[in-house]
């Protein structure tokens, strides 16, 4: 829709796998979302202006034909890869899926390359990759794809290290991995952008609830902010993981736009792998509860927090330092603080915490990371 | 058979694609091969201390509840994983043989993970990888697996850098970085073997023609020596691609048993993840065809070299230094001279002959890694 309104025509096509998987984890958005030809024609009666300047499609990625005729139909320009099996703990319930997020994201995005290699080899690929890639297993300060060393004398600049904490982040790694080599073999042109973790209800173009992004609150699928609001809304303590010093970089939802915006306006040079960090601010999981009690406060929203055994196998407490330049570069200037967003995101889900109440179940985790052992089990019970 | 000739109880499983895919590229092995069955048979009265140590089954990773049932009934100590599709221009063929490639690989390894895990979490997972994951791109000194840096005054202890050039060798990167998790995930143990490039006919355990290992010529499933060894028995020049200054490491079959065994009965650590880099000669492809073109002089065999426009997209040229002293720690010592299993292989190929005269036009290479320009296309027909 923004790229719509600025004037860009949009052609889409989605194999509408997240709402099922939603489902299949018993949860729905908070936000109700309509079917995509619905939000286009509501898109096209709210902006006049832009009417007709978007399209869509069910299709899959891991079809290639329909891959191919569709790119060969529309020939973008460029092409933002949103099409992967994006949750970390939905990624780790069992083998089925992680095998199914795996082949999902490695095959899709194989398939992709080839569909550019074949019909818009001069197509930019605007692939969305994850923070999650670098990993949080150094305390090296994490640069933008790549980095100068020195190794017995000599001096080379390489990839920096990808260490994944989930079969989802690795299958990400595979796809930079994969894109960077069809850069190199084809000369494609591809920016990898390693984007934070992405909060909010809406961008400035959703002026109406039939135009709201989804909001995810279950364990899969919602992000630390969105069940830490969730709970908020429904009166629940707000439970981060541990001890609660997980850092990770964060964007708003608007900002995240604004910089694909960017990157889709200044694509890279043919044979050109850049990599971006796309993030604007860090945080440690403790102080993003914090914040997320203090702005329900003015809500009259009081909740407590209180920490929970944590199913991942991560750091609890670790130094984070990323580098992000590119972006603010190329004209990139965030919009909104966390506080503002959490106000406009509590703001829209009080009207829809009957949404919420009615899949409260869904925002304690229930799949551990590792296997349970009897009396780590046995401790969760007894609590 | 070298395991079981040691008193090791050997139990295999096979999905036999190594032979479709040669025979889908029109070659077959130089060497006969029979059934499985056929093999064990003979083993069974050539060895005969060793008698009904080796059990074989057709199945296939792609298959868990094959592989977890296998791993169940058999309960291994070690799990030595060779089942792959091991070829780099047959995974560069088209978009269909690159997706095979990876997700056969990458799949069916994630299926042996999750059975390691579920059936026997102690296990040796030994990984079959390939000197080839680090690639050739900087002319960094090459450590076994990983490294320690320093970066704006930290410093860390990093993977070393994957940068792989082909769809084959991706998969195997792809592979060695879900081991790597699974270990820190569950504890698992893993030797991950960088192995270069293995040539000969035989082991010491190969005492008839029965036994004898594959022996492939064609432009994918042969590797450069032999092409080089296949060329010198027919009479045909050696062909090495482009500049010839392309720089591997090598290691006799006989001296890849004796690893594989080192590492067997040397596992690692619960939770390790080990890197070996496996090779015992490193040299350039020239070098390779003149010792070829040497050694097959003494058979009577006059080959000239002529070098042949590259199909793939590789540097010809490159400054390769690697690190290979974890085996020799655990007392790994070359028995072979390139030029003594040269005699060997030239021995055994000259019986088979008329094998490769009939399949002799799979040699030389039609699969070009990048687009054919028009001009390429044009001076290759000039030829």
């Amino acid at each position: 829709m923004h790229l719509a309104a600025r004037g860009h025509k949009v052609a889409g096509f989605d194999n509408f796998s997240r709402r099922r998987n939603v489902e299949k984890v018993g949860s729905t958005s908070a936000t109700p979302i309509r079917g995509i030809e619905d939000r286009i024609t509501v898109f096209d009666l709210v902006f006049r202006e832009a009417r007709g300047r978007i399209t869509a499609k069910e299709g899959d990625l891991l079809d290639y034909s329909f891959t191919k005729d569709y790119i060969k139909w529309f020939k973008p320009d460029t092409i933002v890869h949103l099409g992967e099996q994006p949750s970390a703990p939905f990624s780790m319930v069992d083998r089925e899926h992680a095998v199914y997020t795996q082949h999902n994201n490695v095959i899709g995005n194989l398939n992709l390359l080839y569909a550019i290699k074949e019909v818009v080899p001069d197509c930019h690929l605007l692939k969305l990759g994850t923070m999650g890639e670098y990993g949080y297993e150094t305390e090296l300060e994490i640069p933008e794809g790549f980095f100068e060393i020195e190794y017995k004398g000599k001096k080379a600049t390489i990839p920096f290290p990808r260490i994944a904490g989930s079969w989802y982040h690795w299958s990400k790694v595979h796809d930079s991995n994969n894109i960077m080599f069809a850069c190199k073999l084809w000369g494609l042109r591809s920016t990898d952008v390693m984007q934070g973790i992405v909060y909010g209800t809406r961008t400035k173009e959703m002026v109406t609830d039939e135009l709201l992004t989804r909001f995810d609150f279950d364990e899969c699928f919602g992000t630390a902010i969105n069940r830490f609001c969730a709970q908020a809304v429904i009166g629940h303590k707000l439970t981060p993981y541990g001890k609660g010093g997980q850092t990770r970089g964060y964007l708003a939802l608007a900002d995240s736009v604004q910089c694909l915006t960017i990157a889709t306006e200044n694509p890279p040079e043919k044979g050109e792998y850049r990599v971006f960090n796309q993030l604007d601010q860090v945080y440690k999981i403790i102080d993003l509860a914090k914040t997320v009690q203090k702005v329900a406060q003015k809500f009259g929203l009081e909740v407590e927090i209180e920490s929970v055994e944590n199913p991942r196998v991560e750091k609890e407490e670790h130094i984070y330092k990323v580098q992000a330049e590119k972006l603010r570069n190329l004209g990139f200037k965030e919009t909104r603080t966390l506080e503002d967003e959490l106000a406009i995101m509590l703001t829209d889900l009080q009207r829809f915490k009957k949404r919420i109440l009615a899949k409260k179940e869904v925002i304690m985790p229930k799949a551990y990371w590792r296997e349970v052992s009897i009396q780590s089990a046995a401790r969760r019970n007894q609590r």
